[in-house]
């Protein structure tokens, strides 16, 4: 995986200003670069040691050693912490990353899916848009055998390599801490269903309702767009209007939860006393806002880590040990702040403990329905 | 600059399993190429139309349409805002955008330029990592005309186009602010000074000092690394343990100041009328955080627009009219929060208005120090 510091066919290209598939003919003996070209070209090449077994790649596969990655938008500190974790990985091989976001419009996804093909990108990291259903964009990376891993927002119809978070578990522990907390008319705050992420917590959330014998009233999901601030408090406002309002909401994202905290608190209603909220993430806000925010944490860096590796690893290997797919399931975590802590904070208060206490609570990580 | 879906050199190439150099020169006579592969070539560009102005540019300068962005760290509302803009314009006309980020490594902005530079970038969008000192690894660029913008964190060194805020009138008003909100000893949380944007707030903040007959004392003025969360918390515990603490923080971002009010907070001091605190950036945090953070707000997105204008625009200008150089210097606000309102909360609490006011100061913009 090491990167020799060999003279190749780019290096010549540069040197002589020819384009690298002249050289590369010029030394095959391509009949359509002249007598001349070749001559000069295969001259120069031996002069400075080129060694044309780093030929025996098709020029087609010739790729450079960067990792492209596809993400919906940068602004997400679960984003940034993948990519982290994807650069560290990489860079030890000595690997650059480049980016490029949608903002989760289709559109821009098949765009910069033909602009990093362009860019000969060794491997492709993409976390799909909200848009996205259609996946021909992929095609032309899987005709060259340009490794392709999905990541959190991954699609169901293609088999490839695939590194999410047991997203169903994670809603069911949110929801089921919710209910031991005292909560019984609890909220959710649901994103766009045909995303695999949103559509495993809410399921997640219904069968911890079932499984506790609440009844599932329809009128607590609030169906979202975008999971945005804006979103939380127009939900928010419409939950305690209501003539029967919740008492828990188990929001699908930090922002929207966070949105609905400090709208409660607007309304004076006590949090978590009348209203217990918890998210999902651990972004920089949920530990900002007063009282902090409950969530469910995600291992963002360690799935960027093997989303990297696992590139690295089918570049690496030959083709007749690679394998073509897998599916990587990782667990997350419960991280209970004041916003939930209903019981805790009682204790807490007799102790002297003004902040709430983080407790770790991990469950075995199983595959989620959809991949079944 | 509108892209035209007409047939270009890149869709013979690929239709004909040429290189696009190997189509260019068949279709310029170029000796190199045989005449049964350019009589080929040939022949199928007339079929599909091909209209051969669009060879005036040399091969070399047949770059991708393609914006490179160069960041320190992605994850910063600042650069996701100065980013969109970008992503912005550019789509607007066709262009795609690839990001890289430096983690404020030096090494790692060489090998990302590397990279960029590989892809056939049309043009490049650069803020300089911390560490950065020299500047060789843009000379790759400018050899070929590629169009190099800095935006933010800006060099002396290099006379190209700059997108950059007047960060000295920025950190003149909001000490100004803080002074005539009472405060009488005000610390300075400092950036990295070899960076023109944290060297400017500071020289912003001691000249309003100077003209307000306030003495400069060096142990209020506290140098940070990175200015992160922990940096914050540690400077901030220190200024209050100083005998004479100081009842006002100009920060040069809203990280640091964030975490001097929450470490401020725990040790029960009031904010703001213990001590005022102003941030940089208006970032989400500065908003969440209560009391509300008063900052200095940035047009983030639209230097990235004028970045992405300006590279577009010398991209379609012919060689004798392009402009080489040229900075622009937009304006700030201050944007005023209750973390330093002193006066106003008063008057708020008798109109019955908890929320503090949003003041909107424009002063003219003007060159900073280091450009003039």
């Amino acid at each position: 995986m090491k990167i020799k510091k060999e003279v190749t066919i780019y290096d010549i290209a540069k040197e002589l200003n020819y384009s690298p598939s002249t050289i590369s003919r010029a030394l095959k003996g391509h009949s359509s670069i002249s007598k001349k070209t070749t001559k000069e070209i295969r001259e120069y090449a031996r002069r400075m040691g080129y060694r044309p077994n780093s030929l025996a790649a098709s020029l087609r596969n010739n790729r450079s050693n960067t990792i492209g990655i596809m993400i919906a938008r940068i602004n997400r500190p679960f984003v940034s912490s993948l990519i982290s974790g994807i650069e560290e990985s990489a860079r030890k091989e000595g690997f650059n990353v480049i980016i490029s976001q949608s903002n989760d419009l289709y559109a821009n996804e098949v765009n910069n899916a033909k602009a990093l093909y362009d860019t000969r990108i060794s491997g492709l990291i993409v976390s799909l848009s909200m848009e996205t259903k259609k996946l021909t964009h992929f095609k032309q990376f899987f005709d060259l055998d340009i490794p392709v891993v999905f990541v959190d927002r991954v699609p169901k119809e293609i088999e490839t390599y695939k590194v999410i978070i047991d997203n169903y578990s994670a809603g069911y522990k949110a929801t089921q801490h919710l209910i031991e907390q005292g909560c019984k008319r609890i909220a959710h705050f649901a994103g766009a269903q045909h995303v695999n992420v949103y559509n495993e917590r809410k399921k997640g959330y219904i069968d911890a309702l079932i499984d506790n014998n609440i009844p599932v009233d329809e009128g607590l999901i609030i169906n979202f767009d975008t999971l945005s601030f804006e979103e939380g408090e127009k939900a928010t406002n419409l939950l305690m209007e209501m003539q029967n309002p919740p008492d828990g909401i188990f929001s699908s994202n930090d922002t929207a939860a966070v949105s609905a905290i400090l709208t409660a608190k607007k309304r004076n209603i006590r949090i978590p006393d009348d209203l217990a909220v918890i998210g999902f993430n651990d972004d920089p806000l949920a530990s900002i806002v007063d009282p902090g925010l409950s969530t469910i944490t995600h291992p963002a860096a360690e799935m960027g880590k093997i989303s990297a590796e696992t590139i690295l690893e089918h570049l690496k290997l030959g083709n007749n040990k690679k394998k073509k797919s897998h599916t990587y399931i990782l667990s997350t975590e419960l991280l209970i702040r004041e916003s939930s802590n209903r019981k805790k904070k009682v204790r807490n208060q007799k102790s002297g403990v003004t902040k709430g206490l983080i407790e770790e609570i991990n469950l075995p990580a199983s595959k989620p329905p959809a991949l079944q």
